[in-house]
C-alpha cells in the first residue's frame, strides 16, 4: 500500500508529489512489525508500508523480506534517487555499528546490518540507531517535542524504551545507550526485571508484566494470549482489577518519569507505544504520582503527553538520523 | 593565604610563576564558605583563598566582603591581568542570568550576582552556574572523569547537588537545571523532602537527614550539632546505628546512581562533599546497591568513584566555564 501523510512542515496530502534527490528511505525493525518509507526532508511521509514480522526464517532469509520491502516502499514513493537510509531497530546492539541482536527477533545475533545497507545503497549514509530512540527523535523533530530542547520519548509496550534529547540535541551516552528509561528504579523493592535488576519502570509497568499481574490479582479475561492493550480495554469498560493495572503501570511511569525530570531538566515527555492509547486510564494516575514526585520550581512546566505521530514516529526518526544529524547524529 | 596546587595538566607547584592574560577568577559561594581562585588556562591554581561566609551580613555587606577577597587573591596571584571570571553559587538561581538566592545564604535573594561582576570587570566573560554544577564540570575537565564523555558529578553534604556531562558537553537542560540528581526518587514511601516529594535520594543521603534518621534509632553523640561527618567518624569507630545510617545512605547513592547510568548510558559518577569522605563505610554498600540495580549490559563498565580535585574542584570547574566553553557554556 501507498500512504500519504503528513508529518508536520511538509505538504499536504493532496500535494502533487515531484521525486526529490533528498528523500530519505527510512526503516523500522521490531519483533511484531516492519516498516519501511520514504520520508521527504521535511518530514512527510511520501511512501509507506508494513508487514508482520516474518517468523521462521533465518538471517538471511529475514534480511531478503527486508530487501523486497524496502524496494516495493521506494518504487511506490516515486523517487528518482535517495538521500541516505536511517534505519531503527530493536536492541541491543553495537552503535554506531549497528550489528544488531534484536531481542525479539532471534533470527537476526551479531547481523551486520550497517553494513549490508551500506554495500546495498553505496554512496548514501546510513544511520542506524535503537528504535525508541528513533521515536523520540522523530517527537521531538516533528511531534509532541517540536520546538523544544529537552524532550525524552518513550515507547511503552512489550517492552517500555526512550530516548532523551537534551540541550537540542540527541544524547547517544558512552555506548548509544542513553534513554533507558525503562530500566530507572521506581521501586527497590519491587519485581525482578528481566535485566537482572529490581523494580525497573519495565519489570511493573510493561504490557506482559501488567498482565501478569492482573492475573495474579484475580483478572480473568475471556480471550487467550492477552496483552497490555486488552488489560486497557478492559480497564475502559470498568473492570477493577484491570482499573487498578493501569493504575500501577501509571504511577511506575509518573514516579520514572519525575525522576528524569529533575536529573535532566526535561520539557516535555512523550509517550508512545500500544499501551499509551489507553487515555486517562493510564495517563490519570501517571500525571498523579508524576507531579507528587516531580516538586522542584522548575519541573512544574514539564508537560507529559501522548506522543503525536502515531506508528510513523518512528520512521520520521529514522529519516531525521540522516538529514537532520547536526542535532541527531554524533557518530561517523 | 596563597597556596600553590596542581590539578591536571599544569606546571607543578614549585614551577615559577608567570603572568598571564588567560588567568581566570573562579568563585565558589556556599552557604559554609566564601572561596576565590585565580585558576590558570590548564586548570592550576595559583592563587586561594577561602572564608566563612560570614552571618549577619546584609546582601551589600555580602557582595563588599566577595569583593575584598576577590581583590586579595588577584593580588596574590601575581597575574597581570584576567581572561574572565567563573562562579559557582547554591541555587536556586535563574540561569544564565544568575540572579541567585542560594538556599543557605538568605541575605541574597534575587541578588544580580552576574550583572554585579560584569560591572566590576568589565568586557570581561563572566559565567555563573549551580555550584555542584561546577563540581560536575572540573571533575570531567581535571578530575575523576578526565577523558571520559559521559559523567556525573555529584556533592554528597548537607545537600545532595550534581551535575550531567554527556556526550562530551555540559547539559543545561530547560533551565539551568538539569544535575539535580538528589531529587532522583529512589524510594516512593519514603521520607517526604524539603522539594515537597518524598523519597528523594537527598531526603535519606543528605547530611542532617541522616543524622536524624540515626537519632531515631537510638545515635547519642557526645557532641551537639553533629553532622554527617561526625556520623561517618562514628561508623569508622564502630557504631552499629552509625554503620547502618551509612549504609541507608549507600543504598540510596547506589539506586539513584543506577538509575542515572540506565537513563544516561553514563562511563563515571565522582562524588565529592563531606559525606564522600567516608569511604569504604559509604562506597561499599553503594557499590552493591548500585551493581544490584544496575544490571543492563552497557552498565557494567561504569566506575563510581570519589572526586578527584577535593575542594578546588568547584572552583576549577568555574574556570573550566569560561576556559573550555565549547564544551561547558552553551548560553550567552
Amino acid at each position: 500500500m501507498t500512504d500519504d501523510r503528513t508529518a508536520g512542515g511538509g505538504p499536504t496530502p493532496h500535494t502533487p508529489r515531484v521525486g526529490s534527490a533528498d528523500d530519505i528511505l527510512a526503516v523500522d525493525i521490531g519483533g511484531t512489525k516492519l516498516a519501511v518509507a520514504v520520508v521527504e526532508p521535511g518530514g512527510r511521509v511520501a511512501a509507506y508500508d508494513r508487514i508482520e514480522t516474518p517468523g521462521g526464517l533465518d538471517a538471511e532469509g529475514l534480511w531478503r523480506t527486508l530487501e523486497s520491502l524496502m524496494d516495493k516502499t521506494v518504487a511506490d514513493s516515486g523517487t528518482t534517487s535517495l538521500g541516505g537510509v536511517g534505519v531503527g531497530c530493536g536492541g541491543p546492539m553495537t552503535w554506531p555499528e549497528a550489528e544488531v541482536s534484536p531481542l525479539n527477533i532471534p533470527a537476526w545475533r551479531d547481523f551486520p546490518l550497517r553494513d549490508r545497507l551500506r554495500a546495498r545503497y553505496a554512496g548514501l549514509p546510513v544511520r542506524v540507531h535503537n528504535d525508541a530512540v528513533c521515536v523520540a527523535v522523530g517527537e521531538h523533530w516533528r511531534g509532541a517535542g517540536r520546538g523544544r530542547d529537552n524532550v525524552l520519548g518513550m515507547v511503552v509496550s512489550t517492552g517500555v524504551g526512550g530516548g532523551l534529547v537534551l540541550d537540542g540535541h540527541l544524547i547517544d551516552g558512552a555506548s548509544g545507550n542513553a534513554g533507558h528509561i525503562g530500566h530507572v528504579v521506581v521501586d527497590p523493592e519491587g519485581p525482578p526485571c528481566k535485566c537482572g535488576g529490581r523494580g525497573c519502570l519495565e519489570a511493573i509497568a510493561r504490557g506482559p508484566g501488567l498482565v501478569e499481574w492482573a492475573q495474579e490479582q484475580g483478572w480473568r479475561p475471556e480471550q487467550r494470549d492477552v496483552t497490555g492493550v486488552d488489560l486497557a480495554g478492559d480497564a475502559r469498560r470498568g473492570h477493577p482489577i484491570a482499573e487498578s493495572a493501569m493504575r500501577r503501570a501509571g504511577r511506575a511511569l509518573g514516579i520514572a518519569i519525575a525522576s528524569a525530570t529533575h536529573l535532566c531538566d526535561l520539557e516535555v515527555a512523550a509517550i508512545g507505544g500500544g499501551l499509551s492509547q489507553a487515555g486517562a486510564m493510564l495517563f490519570d494516575p501517571l500525571e498523579e504520582a508524576f507531579r507528587t514526585h516531580a516538586r522542584m520550581e522548575f519541573a512544574r512546566q514539564v508537560q507529559v503527553v501522548p506522543a503525536a505521530l502515531g506508528q510513523t514516529s518512528g520512521l520520521i526518526g529514522a529519516a531525521a538520523l540522516v538529514v537532520a544529524g547536526d542535532r541527531y547524529w554524533n557518530a561517523d
